[in-house]
């Protein structure tokens, strides 16, 4: 029997990802020990109530509300608890105190990362973060260190299963949004309160992480466009699956030049977009995630695989578990972050992509004439236009679809109200903003029916 | 400006990742070596023939024919050369003068790897090989280090490109398998001697590799069982597709107890199989590779991209780059391979799978009643039966799929030939084996027209 250095592991917080952190932790202790080089005793758990209900079960002697006593006899303190605080200033003392860190905690990282990773280069502490961004998807250590010696491109991720289970459900049952989130909360995929999930800010926190490591460069979670899922409709889910396109919720991480001004930096954004039906990101169901990157030398990968659960977010925690261990067993400081490319961070309107718009107009010849000169008076360049007479709900774009003449429009029903359904190429955000702005108050335009990117071509 | 140490970068080949890998080297130095906090110096590319033409051009000071002279002044040595010898004797060469290798070596290591790890370790030198799996897409770090808290249960894994491009190609156009190969050679998918792709040695190479690490447990290549393309028929794939399925040239390592001794253990394999067309192996097309892993916390993952091409292979193979120059700068002893658990390497006969056996038999009533038997006599469960009178070419099996009768069977050319398909449940190999012996020494069975596993079920 091998004696291994024995290492004392501090968990706080209880939860469904703290209990199954425990429970592994007991259960596989050996073989992590085995796989670590050293032996892992977890020394207690932080709960805010000993007596909460847990599964599975945390024994009593290992609960207490004394996290900070805790801390300081920990080799490694494994933060579960979430939030802002108290969470960064047990992170802050763990690391003071000389312990290796392992978080899940994306709201923190995306606000407070660099003060974190500050502290912990300082000390020469790590700071692990496997389990922050897609689950169980090994998306950090990728970024991190296999793509080191590449540059990335562009990263299109789902990586929000609620909002991903919800679109689903809309596309797949013609469930409306309410009752898809309703499925949703029933089924345990969506929180009591789903405002971080629906609009989008849980994403915008893995985005500016993904970003951040991507691109070298610090991503504040304040720079990251956010949009959520909470506008869209069964009409329009319905609309993209007749054009050949699904809507998902993304991130997009990217670097770009700003059309305007020439500044070379990079952005991070966060919005409902439709993915063609043959993108790998497509075929991504229910409350799976996935992170979809092109690099300039790799080309093309996909990362696919559970983004959240208890059990799978666990086994990112566990991994980060052993990586800390072997690195106290080796000794040594560790790899510091890497924020030396500092890009310049661009905002939305330096992002340029496809639209599909739709508008309901006044049904009367020469309405196709006068929105096309409002498009190429912004600089938009119409690449397919579908109109249909009546109120607005269906309305495809794609390819295959020609163009209507003004001559085509309205014939019929000269007062009444047809939908035009408009495929840009590849505009800019500020041209695409003043396009809009223009649609809303011309006469012939009753109302802009929807907004939505297209990516993925 | 900062002044960095210097790493010394010996790099053994220049075929087509070693030209890239210089190319990258040299244009993307200074990023490298701001995420390495190291200076990355091509001191040179030890060659066969300095003369070769290469691209992307090495510049001709950096060219040698002298290989032991270049490793001894290295602090890193890339070997990609590919073969058994000289990279080992380099390899060992490098690893005994303190220096760290990377190598995309799959035979070698996949034949001696433990002999090299062992090298490794008494000297605390590190051995890194992204790059022979997968190409591109990181696998090895994800299972070394992201699942190290996890237990993997099962991988399959699309790991050669020019058999996915051949069988997609068939599956697709239509072409045989001749042809498809032909092209493939054209497009510079398969190499003029393609023997090593097609007859399953590279993937199984690869199936050690990743057995090796996932089960934390010696996997030697002569304990992968290894089957091929070359039997595959354009009616097979076309028969596979009407019953739902798509012919795959899989890797398969998964933990296992052997059915008749119980013993637990772990199992390599590789061959077609037949793929369900909803899973998402089965979207992977053309030269690309995948892996889909199944760990007992995480659930399914699946990694996935170009599995070939040199500048997708000089990307991992960058990575490692960064990697070994960081512990460079850190100092200290590198992650020892993991090979504790040290498991019995079962053989195929103890590997438990789904069969879908394609049968001509004679055309005659009780033919059925009497194939039954010979399955049902070893033990081994028939699921679905489809038959079809004439010589085989199609033959479709399937949950939707009813049962034929022997009734049914043969009513109207009694001298004739039926082909029958028959789709097993769970049957152990050697069971398979049995019943297929019993099967070609039948009087009523002309020939066994083809035996595919069925697997991602």
């Amino acid at each position: 029997m091998i004696e291994y250095r024995n290492l004392r592991i501090a968990l706080l917080g209880g939860g469904s990802v703290g209990a199954q952190v425990a429970a592994q932790l007991q259960q596989h202790g050996d073989e992590l020990a085995q796989r670590s080089g050293a032996g892992l005793e977890l020394i207690g758990v932080a709960v805010r109530d000993v007596t909460a209900a847990r599964t599975p079960e945390i024994p009593q002697h290992l609960l207490t509300t004394d996290a900070e006593s805790l801390i300081l006899s920990a080799d490694i303190v494994i933060e579960l608890m979430g939030g802002i605080e108290p969470a960064r200033t047990y992170i802050l003392q763990a690391i003071n105190s000389g312990a290796d860190v392992i978080t899940a905690n994306k709201a923190l990282l995306a606000t407070h990362g660099p003060e974190l990773f500050d502290a912990a280069e300082q000390v020469g502490a790590q700071l692990y973060y496997e389990a922050a961004v897609g689950g169980a998807i090994p998306i950090i250590r990728p970024l991190r260190d296999s793509l080191a010696g590449d540059r990335v491109e562009r990263i299109l991720g789902i990586v929000n299963g609620t909002t991903n289970f919800i679109l689903d459900r809309m596309d797949t049952t013609g469930e409306s949004l309410e009752d898809a989130l309703a499925t949703a909360t029933a089924l345990g995929y969506a929180e009591a309160d789903p405002t971080a999930d629906v609009e989008g800010h849980d994403a915008a926190q893995k985005a500016a992480i993904l970003a951040s490591l991507a691109f070298h460069t610090t991503v504040p979670l304040a720079d990251v466009y956010c949009e959520g899922i909470t506008k869209i409709t069964r009409a329009q889910v319905e609309s993209a699956r007749k054009g050949g396109y699904v809507i998902k919720l993304l991130a997009v991480c990217e670097r770009l030049v700003d059309p305007i001004t020439g500044v070379a930096g990079v952005s991070a954004r966060v919005h409902p977009a439709l993915v063609p039906l043959a993108h790998p990101l497509a075929a991504v169901h229910g409350a799976n995630n996935a992170v979809f990157l092109t690099a300039e030398a790799a080309g093309n990968l996909m990362f696919y695989g559970a983004g959240a659960g208890g059990r799978e977010t666990a086994s990112a925690v566990l991994g980060d578990v052993v990586s800390a261990a072997r690195r106290h067993v080796i000794g040594g400081p560790g790899v510091a972050e890497s924020t030396h490319a500092d890009l310049p961070v661009l905002s939305i309107s330096s992002v340029t992509t496809r639209y599909q718009i739709t508008l309901a107009v006044v049904d009367q010849p020469g309405v196709l004439a006068e929105i096309a000169s409002i498009f190429s008076d912004h600089e938009v360049s119409v690449e397919a236009v579908a109109q249909s007479v009546g109120e607005p709900v269906a309305g495809v774009v794609g390819a295959g679809i020609g163009t209507a003449t003004s001559a085509e429009i309205g014939s019929e029903s000269p007062q009444g109200t047809a939908t035009l359904v408009i495929g840009t190429h590849e505009a800019s955000e500020a041209d695409l903003a003043a396009t809009v702005a223009a649609l809303k108050s011309s006469d012939v335009v009753r109302a802009i029916v929807s907004v939505l990117r297209v990516e993925g071509l």
